[in-house]
């Protein structure tokens, strides 16, 4: 292989590094529910953890193999995956067409920001369990390590535009950037979104900058 | 009235004027099916036409009061809105959402363009159809009269940018342009967009134009 041929792959090999160097992993985020250790032992029986059946992408969050029924005053979601390990408050997200199936009028919230939010009934197949409070609509948002927030130069908190590269192109304005050690790079979109954009396993967003330039004379 | 209170309320409704001239009223789609004549004779009886229930944004066209069933491999979906006047071809408009419900692997299309999209059973009181083809998802789209292309600096065919300043705003990228003068003014997304930005009623669309300038030296 003669100097030329070599010199084209490793410009290659960077030019493909400098691609993935620049994309945000996003992850679409199915309905789902956080148990509080009280709701566990009412759905699940006392003292029940959550069993892990999936690693998710984020340290120590599993997917588990018990499932609840939301049950709200219009309609029914059956089979909802409950996410491990239990947290101090129960939670319930969802997209706002499941809001629509269920007859729930349920805000845009980041996770944790359940304040004034609606409440749903839960049930398994050993317990009913009534929350006044725990239901949203997650909004978008990238979990980002402090290395990945210094070389995007965004700072935690920050709201920033990104770029889905999909079959319906979209830019999504306002996602909130949530930056930590106890994460890994991904970004966070629930089904509407994803559906809305054609977003396909393996699509990355970018970051946008705004564009616009003040020419001083 | 003092001069200086009228010319404050003058000026307010310029701003108003203003931002309205820039708006493009979105609209969304529900899910829905054009029938055919000969569709409509078996789902509803020789020779039936559409009934109108209520007009739609573009001249002539109208929801009508029949409904149909939506047969597909996975599920079904009742009591879908069937629009009329009838159409050479049976088309089936639903969302990514939708498709997943029906378990039909279906394509993003603009109207009218059905070749080798999937097909699909319908079904009513009267009678059942096997579609060949005809099952799409509505690429977002909008209807444009010349007198506002001129506006706006667009032509027919062109794919544009859309922001929606709704509760999760967005910048849809790739909305078709569609110029005629039998059209009403009027950008059409589906639910599943509807609900990715949070849009409600009354949020209009603004035309984006690349911010980007390139500065001779």
């Amino acid at each position: 292989m003669d100097k030329t041929a070599i010199e084209k792959i490793i410009k290659q090999v960077l030019a493909e590094l400098g691609k993935t160097s620049d994309a945000i992993p996003v992850e679409l985020s199915a309905r789902h529910v956080h148990l509080s250790r009280a709701d566990m032992d009412t759905l699940f029986g006392f003292g029940e953890n959550p069993t892990p059946a999936k690693e998710l992408s984020q340290p120590g969050q599993f997917l588990s193999k018990e499932r609840v029924r939301l049950i709200g005053p219009r309609g029914v979601i059956d089979n909802v995956a409950v996410l491990g390990p239990a947290r101090p408050e129960s939670q319930v997200e969802i997209s706002l067409t499941d809001a629509r199936i269920l007859g729930i009028d349920t805000p845009v919230r980041q996770s944790g920001e359940i304040e004034d939010t609606p409440g749903i009934v839960l049930s398994s197949h050993k317990g009913i369990v009534g929350l006044d409070q725990g239901v949203i609509v997650a909004g978008r948002h990238i979990h980002m390590p402090a290395k990945d927030a210094a070389r995007f130069n965004v700072r935690d908190g920050d709201r920033i535009k990104v770029r889905m590269n999909s079959s319906r192109p979209v830019v999504m304005e306002d996602v909130l950037v949530r930056v930590s050690d106890r994460f890994n790079l991904a970004m966070h979109i629930d089904f509407d979104e994803g559906n809305a954009c054609g977003w396909k396993q393996g699509v990355p967003g970018t970051i946008v900058t705004n564009q616009e330039k003040v020419v001083e004379f």
